[in-house]
């Protein structure tokens, strides 16, 4: 391969993520531990009833900077009739099940490709149960959250079912989810 | 009053909530204790790169009866640009500051109407801290979810700010974040 092939070569894509991109966040960290310090955030709005709204506009990366998204995600949050909702979204628990399974699923799909594992298809169940009689305080030894989270993910891919779940347990959310994470409340009146 | 007058009362509602929809489960589940026994669910299927896809149809109450949504509800998730996505949908860890500030904002009105104390508005700030480190697996040290999730929730009410922190306490999310809930990941290959 002549030296002139080399320098025009396309960027790497392996299960539609461009490598390079990835490569170039890690080096960044690498040059500097603080860059991995990043902050998520969102304003939340209740707007009556069992409805509530998310706005995620921007977040920090390398310790600090600001990056702002091309467009402000909004994500609505009701409750079904049942529950006397609405039923005009999903509801909270339900958007639980999301972060999860959507976290699983990328967490997967990007380290396979920084490896260069080619993921062809991914599939995936999620189911979660819940004694109710927690949440609505019928019950004080009932747990108000869920009781067992399963997930079944059907995957394509030419790695092993046990080099896949070890790519998906990099996600963050499964951590903080598996792992507890003690979430700091504060309700002040205004 | 006249019995006439008492027969034909409007059900109560209290910060848009039907009281009497919320009592009927809770007396539904006083009757029998399975009743409480309840599943939500999802499937999801990878849409390419960094992008997946959840559908919610339906979930089971009372012991497995089933209630279809009236419509699926459909949830996109994706990265921003900054981690080699498409940035057309909030990520997995913004799902789940949007599921943990939804279900503290619906706890704290619902449990608020069935005792009759009123609010008016509910304004939402949430952050939650992430080293990426854990997640890129550049560190082992580094845990790979959020090391930190502060929510600052401004409620506009007559109620007392410790009365309403005991109420959003009864959310299922804070409970399945804050203590843990080990998750059950199988992965098939297909």
């Amino acid at each position: 391969m002549s030296t002139n092939q080399a320098t025009v070569q396309k960027p790497e894509i392996v299960n539609g993520i461009e490598v390079d991109k990835v490569m170039s966040i890690i080096n960044n960290i690498n040059t500097d531990a603080n860059n991995g310090k990043w902050q998520f955030r969102s304003t939340n709005q209740w707007t009556g009833a069992t409805r509530n709204q998310s706005v995620f506009k921007d977040y920090f990366a390398n310790d600090g900077e600001n990056f702002t998204h091309p467009n402000p995600f909004v994500v609505e949050a009701d409750e079904p009739f049942l529950l006397g909702g609405t039923s005009n979204a999903a509801n909270p628990v339900e958007y639980l099940l999301h972060a999860l399974t959507s976290c699983l699923t990328t967490s997967l799909v990007a380290h396979a490709a920084v490896r260069g594992i080619t993921v062809e298809d991914i599939k995936t169940s999620t189911e979660g149960e819940i004694d109710v009689r927690g949440f609505l305080g019928i019950s004080k030894d009932v747990r108000k959250g869920f009781q067992a989270i399963r997930i079944n993910m059907k995957v394509k891919s030419e790695a092993t079912a046990k080099q896949l779940k070890e790519l998906a347990l990099f996600s963050p959310v499964y951590d903080t989810v598996s792992n507890s994470l003690p979430v700091d409340l504060i309700i002040e009146k205004y």
